[in-house]
C-alpha cells in the first residue's frame, strides 16, 4: 500500500519547502516529491539564486571597472566563466542548508517523478523504482518552467531559454531578450552592464505594468543609458538559427524588422509544470498555461489538494511563494493565521535594482483616494556620492490627510534591502511623522526615507498653507 | 553694531547646520560661522565622510581580491592614492550640497573664528577682516578635534591622528592604534582588511562598552582573525619616533611592553573645541575636556545659548548630532516637538560593520526584564552567500511575555541600513509577529529578521511547553 502522509508537497521550491516545514513543525508526516536534480526547485537550480549570484559577479565587475576608469585604465571585458565560477559554490550551499532544513524537520524527501492515480494516491517514478504514496492532503508546488520559443529548439548556445543562462561558455556582443517580464529585463540589464548590446523585445507597449510607472519610466531610460534597445508594441514572427558559423539568431519581427543576434534569450512566459503529474487522476484541470487556479486559502477545485507558488500566477516570486505554502499547510491543518499579507514586497533584481511594496500612483489615482509624494534622489544623500550611484530614486506616497504611508518604490542601490523599513511602517500603520522624527544612521541609504519625507511635509504645508488663502478652495 | 540675528549657530557641522536650517524654517533669521575650509564640520572635512569613503575604497579592494583569490591569483597591495582618490570628489560634492542647502533656506554663513565678547554678542574674525554679530539665541555647535598624543608631535607621516589619515601618502606595513573608541576601532579594521599588521592598544578591559557584549566580542573576534593584535587594559607611558631612517614610532606600555611601527594613529578621545571661543565672557564654563553640559533641552547654564553635537559628548555620531541640533532650534523658538527619538540609532562603520538600536542584553539583565534571544547568521541566509559574507552576525531581543521588540543587534555587511526596519518596528511598538508575518524579498540580508524570529519563536514555544509541564516552576 506504500506510505501514508498527512501532507505531500510535489516540488521542493520555496512553496513546497516551506508547506512541508510548516506541516512537520505541526507534528505531521510529511513528504516531498522533488523531480530536479537537487531540492530547491528552479529557485536554486537555475532560477532565483543563479540569477542573482550572477547578478553579483556583474556588480564585482562594475565595481571594479569603475575605480579601474578613476584610475585611468582601459575597460576590460569580463570572461562568463568568471563570472560564473561563483554560481556553483552558491547553489550548492543553498542546496545544503535546505536539505538538512527537512532533515532536521524529519520531511521524508522522494528524488522522482510525481504522477497522481487518484486524488489521494501518488506513485514517484525513480528510476528504476517506484514507489506508491497516499496523502490526506497533497500540496501542488511544482513551479513552472520557460515557454519554449516557437520554430527553433534552445540550443543552449544561440537560442536559449532563462534555465540556460548560466550554463553560457562565452559572453555574447549582441543578444536580443523577447519578452519584457521581470526575468527579462533582469537578464537584459545584466548583460547590458557588461557591456553587451541588447535588444529586448516586447509585445506589449510596456513592461512590467504592475509596478509605479515613474519607476518603470526610470528603469527603461537608465537601461536605455546602458545601450539596451528597447521595441515595445512589437510581436515575433519568426524565429530561425542561421546556418552559417558562427551560427546567430535571425529574428523577424511583425512590423518586417530584422534583427541578427549572437544570442537570443527567449522569456515570454513560464508554463505550469502540471502536465506530466496526471492532475484529472484526481479531479483537476489546469489552465491553457498548465497553470491551477486556487482560492484564497490556496485551495483547489479538490478540497483537499492545494496549490501554491509560481503555478499559481501572480507574483511568482520566492518570497511570496514561500509564505503561499506556508499558509497552505497552515489552512489544511485548521490553524489560525493571518492570510497571506497586504503588503508583500515585490523586488525586481535589475541593475538598477528595483522594489516595491503597497499602492502605486495609479492605484491610488484610480481609486480616487488623495496623496502626495515625498522623493529623494540618491545623488542628494552622502551614501549615494560615496557608494557612486548618481541615479537612484525614491518615491514614498502619502495620504493626503491622515499623512499614513501608502506605497514605497525605490529604484537604485539596495532597494530590495531599504524596502522593508517602509514595509515595516506601512504595515505597523505610521506615516510621514515616523519619518520626520527618526534618526537614520549616516551615511546610509536609508536616509532617503528622511530626505523623501521632507520633501512630502515641504509639498503638504505649501499646499495647506494655499488651501487656507483660499485659492485652491476658489479654483475647486 | 554689526548683524542681528535670531540665532548664530557656531559651527557648520550636523548639529550647527541642521538647527539652523530648522530655524531659518520658522522663518527666523539666521547665520553659521565656520573656520574651517569648508563648510560641514569635521563631519565632511576630516571625519565621517571621508572615513566612510576611504572604507568603500577598502571594500572594494576586498571584493576584488577576493574574486581574484577564486581565480586563483595572488594577493595584490593596494596604493595609498588610489584608496584615497575617490576621497575628495564625494567631499566637494557633499560640501556643496551644504552650501547650497544654506544658502537655499537663506542662511548667512561667515568664514572665520568665533570669539564671543557677551552672552549676546559674537565676533567673527575673518583674517584681516572681523565682523561684530549679535544674536538673541546661540548654539554651540563647535564639534570636538583630536586629542594630541603626549611626548611627540603628530607629524602626519609617523605619528597621526584620525585627521590626517586621509592624507596619508603611502600604506603602512605596520600600524599601532592607541585608543579603541569608534574612531580607532573602525580605523584598525579598515587597514588590518588591507593587509596592514595592526597593533590596538587602549587601556580599557573592553572597548565599545554601549555596545551589547556577545556583538564586542565577535567584532573582536574577527578582527583577530583579520590579523589585529589587541593590547587591552594597557597604558601608554611613552611615545617617541625614531632617528634613524626610516623613521617609525616606538611605543612603551606602562607594562614594559615595547611597539616599533611604521604607523601611530593616536585616537585617544577628542576635546571639545570650545577654548578659543572665549566662552567665558558669555558667562560659560566647559569641562577639563572642553566640553559643555546641556539639559534635555540641550540648554547650556546660560538660558539662551544652547549646545549639540560631539561638544556634549555621547554619542556624538553625525545622526544624533543633526537631530540635536534641530531639536535645540526648536527649543530655542519655543516649537512643539517629540523630544530625543527614544531608540536612536548606533552605526560603526568597522569592518566588519556595527549597528544597533534599543536595549543590550546587558541593561535587560541589569534592569531584570525578562526576554529571548532570536538570532540568525549570514551564513544560513542565500544573501549571505552571494555576498560572501560567512561571518554576519544577527541578534533581536523580545520581551518574553509581551513579544515586544526591545534591541536590535547586528555585525555584518549592511548592518548600518538593515538596522532600520527593526527601529521602526521598535517604535512603532510591534514584535515578534510583525516578523513571523511578513514577506521579505528573498534573497536579500533582510531575511534575517526572519530567520531570527523563527528562532525566538522557536526559544519560547520550547520554554512555554516546558513551562507548561511544571519543571520550570518545579526548579523555580
Amino acid at each position: 500500500m506504500g506510505q501514508d502522509y498527512d501532507l505531500i508537497c510535489i516540488g521542493s521550491g520555496p512553496a513546497g519547502r516551506r508547506g512541508a516545514i510548516q506541516a512537520a513543525k505541526l507534528g505531521k508526516r510529511v513528504a516531498v516529491i522533488e523531480q530536479g536534480r537537487i531540492v530547491g526547485g528552479t529557485c536554486v537550480e537555475t532560477g532565483t539564486i543563479p540569477s542573482k549570484t550572477f547578478r553579483e559577479a556583474v556588480m564585482n565587475f562594475l565595481r571594479v571597472r569603475n575605480s579601474g576608469r578613476r584610475r585611468g585604465r582601459g575597460d576590460v571585458r569580463p570572461a562568463a566563466k568568471d563570472l560564473l565560477k561563483h554560481v556553483s559554490d552558491v547553489v550548492e550551499r543553498e542546496t545544503d542548508t535546505l536539505e538538512q532544513q527537512l532533515h532536521r524537520n524529519h520531511v521524508d524527501v522522494y528524488h522522482g517523478r510525481a504522477v497522481f492515480t487518484d486524488a489521494h494516491s501518488i506513485v514517484v517514478h525513480e528510476r528504476a523504482r517506484t514507489e506508491r504514496l497516499r496523502a490526506a492532503n497533497v500540496l501542488i508546488a511544482c513551479g513552472t518552467a520557460p515557454a519554449p520559443p516557437p520554430d527553433v529548439e534552445a540550443d543552449g548556445k544561440v537560442v536559449i531559454t532563462s534555465d540556460q543562462v548560466c550554463d553560457l561558455q562565452s559572453l555574447p556582443r549582441t543578444m536580443a531578450v523577447v519578452g519584457g517580464g521581470v526575468i527579462g529585463i533582469e537578464y537584459a540589464s545584466m548583460f547590458a552592464a557588461l557591456g553587451v548590446e541588447v535588444t529586448l523585445i516586447d509585445k506589449r507597449e510596456r513592461p512590467l505594468e504592475f509596478l509605479d510607472r515613474e519607476i518603470v519610466d526610470e528603469l527603461i531610460y537608465q537601461m536605455r543609458s546602458a545601450n539596451v534597445t528597447f521595441r515595445l508594441g512589437e510581436g515575433v514572427e519568426h524565429i530561425e538559427i542561421t546556418r552559417t558559423e558562427p551560427r546567430r539568431a535571425a529574428i523577424t519581427l511583425e512590423s518586417g524588422k530584422h534583427i541578427v543576434t549572437d544570442l537570443l534569450l527567449f522569456s515570454v512566459g513560464r508554463m505550469g509544470c502540471t502536465r506530466e503529474l496526471n492532475i484529472a487522476a484526481a479531479g483537476l484541470n489546469a489552465d491553457e498555461r498548465g497553470r491551477l487556479t486556487v482560492d484564497p486559502e490556496f485551495r483547489t477545485a479538490v478540497p483537499h489538494i492545494y496549490a501554491a507558488g509560481d503555478v499559481i500566477g501572480y507574483p511568482a516570486l520566492a518570497a511570496t511563494s514561500a509564505e503561499q505554502g506556508r499558509l497552505a499547510a497552515c489552512y489544511a491543518f485548521g490553524v489560525s493565521n493571518d492570510g497571506m499579507a497586504e503588503h508583500f514586497p515585490i523586488g525586481i533584481y535589475a541593475i538598477p535594482e528595483v522594489s516595491m511594496t503597497g499602492a502605486t500612483e495609479q492605484e491610488l489615482t484610480k481609486a480616487r483616494v488623495p496623496y502626495e509624494t515625498g522623493v529623494a534622489r540618491y545623488r542628494e544623500i552622502a551614501r549615494g556620492s560615496i557608494v557612486g550611484d548618481e541615479s537612484g530614486f525614491f518615491k514614498m506616497l502619502f495620504h493626503r490627510d491622515s499623512r499614513r504611508l501608502l506605497g514605497v518604490h525605490i529604484i537604485g542601490t539596495g532597494a530590495t534591502e531599504l524596502l522593508h523599513i517602509g514595509q515595516a511602517v506601512l504595515k505597523l500603520g505610521g506615516g510621514l511623522d515616523y519619518f520626520l522624527q527618526t534618526v537614520f544612521n549616516y551615511p546610509t541609504l536609508a536616509e532617503c526615507y528622511k530626505v523623501a519625507a521632507l520633501d512630502a511635509y515641504n509639498k503638504l504645508s505649501i499646499c495647506t498653507s494655499v488651501s487656507e488663502s483660499g485659492v485652491l478652495r476658489r479654483a475647486g
